[in-house]
């Protein structure tokens, strides 16, 4: 019996290369994955195509794009070539989608305004080659503890607020629970985004969180009530995978199929 | 020429007790103070408040209240009358007010929204003793990074709707930069809560951010875009006195003088 489960293949990127946690991920009976550009320039695209089909996991997500300010206006232009070829191998690969953040500052910046309006231009500047290729464009808030350094929008507010400037199509909503369980507005926006809604990704938010980055939580070991925000997701109309995705460097430090088998375990005793 | 800057004590503690921290601001040409409660109940608080007048400093704000719910609904009738001690004690110093914070989970909870409803019904108890004792209370949104072991609520928009929900009477609003300069609303509910506001926390966003409490910035060494934040507030109605508040590790190991001098010359060339 298959899970309802992908796995984003950062939860093992000490343990494993693409190849091994893809197999992995197919053993412990998750459906899809979510791979990292590095790791699939690394194994080759046609071979990671290839790992996927043979494994037979969809690949729920490809990770991950966007950043469109983070280099400074001057390096726009760069940056929205580079987010064009990413549409290029998610087609490749057979992705059902980008996840997009939004990026940070550029370095010597303290304009998060301009930040956003750089994001927003280089959506539009991508967009009809994502919607000619078919690969809707994921957009994930993140938690505003990043807004400085990774993603400069970081309610789902604001990111529905964009999606609707740039008319939705092509375009969909990634809720993180790790980025968005804190937002007192978590309930109204996930209704409001309803069917946008095109992917679900989980991870637990520790007490003490001792790294910003590197100190995720397993779902079940932090505060995140998993089962309130899956009823919100459903509810607004998502019925689709979830994917869990843990950055950890405690879980980095276990064997990986302990950290597969207990993703699934977890899932099913913690997020239902 | 006495600077229009407040000292929260805070920011040297580790270097001085309450008696030296508020001699040295005096010195320093801070018009004025913010201790904390533990720091008044260490030196007494008649002490205390005697200090405060032979320094000639104002007591900008008494650090802190609120976190109605963080022991659970069980001990919020505790709570509520702890805060109202807190009152007393904040009316035999002359404190212009008390900073008031919502408090995170209680242990073993996951229920954000019935901390949150904790922290209105505490809001609510005390108020009445607040008023008739003169002394507002200033809610502070904090980071949503803390929306799990200190301030469940994290924005602007939903302290100001609480605000709202009280009849405000009594209550007022602390913008501290480092927890709302995020925040996408920043301009809009700033501007809304106008004549609410009554104090002006400064301390800066550090990239990296290497621990979630202790490393605050120094005004200047971050990304926050202080006059920006300046020129919003005063829009709203407030041209009081900003209160420069760091928890630093790296501050907290340099000479008391050192962090004061340093706090002043920024204020003056960063904030303006």
């Amino acid at each position: 019996m298959p899970l309802d489960l992908s796995l984003n293949l950062a939860t093992v990127r000490m343990q494993w290369k693409l190849p091994q946690a893809v197999e992995a991920a197919a053993r412990h009976g998750f459906v899809g994955v979510a791979p990292w550009r590095e790791m699939v320039e690394e194994t080759g695209i046609a071979e990671s195509a290839r790992i996927f089909k043979a494994n037979g996991v969809r690949v729920t997500g490809y990770c991950r794009g966007g950043l469109f300010g983070a280099g400074g206006r001057k390096n726009l232009g760069a940056a929205i070539d580079d987010n064009k070829r990413m549409i290029d191998e998610a087609a490749a690969i057979a992705a059902e989608g980008i996840v997009i953040i939004a990026g940070g500052l550029a370095p010597g910046s303290r304009d998060l305004s301009d930040t956003r309006a750089m994001f927003v231009e280089g959506l539009a500047a991508v967009l009809p080659h994502a919607r000619a290729c078919g690969i809707p464009l994921a957009l994930e808030p993140m938690h505003p503890m990043y807004a400085a350094d990774r993603g400069c929008v970081t309610t789902l507010r604001e990111m529905l607020d964009i999606a609707d400037l740039l008319g939705n199509d092509g375009l969909g909503i990634a809720i993180d629970t790790y980025h968005v369980w804190w937002d007192p507005e978590l309930a109204v926006q996930i209704a409001r985004a309803g069917k946008r809604i095109i992917a679900h990704h989980i991870c637990d938010w520790l007490v003490p969180t001792r790294h910003m980055l590197t100190d995720r939580g397993m779902m079940g070991d932090g505060v995140i009530d998993f089962p309130a925000i899956r009823r919100m997701v459903e509810a607004a109309g998502y019925h689709g995978v979830q994917e869990v995705e843990i950055f950890s460097d405690y879980w980095w430090g276990r064997p990986g199929d302990e950290v597969l088998s207990t993703a699934a375990e977890r899932f099913k005793s913690v997020c239902q």
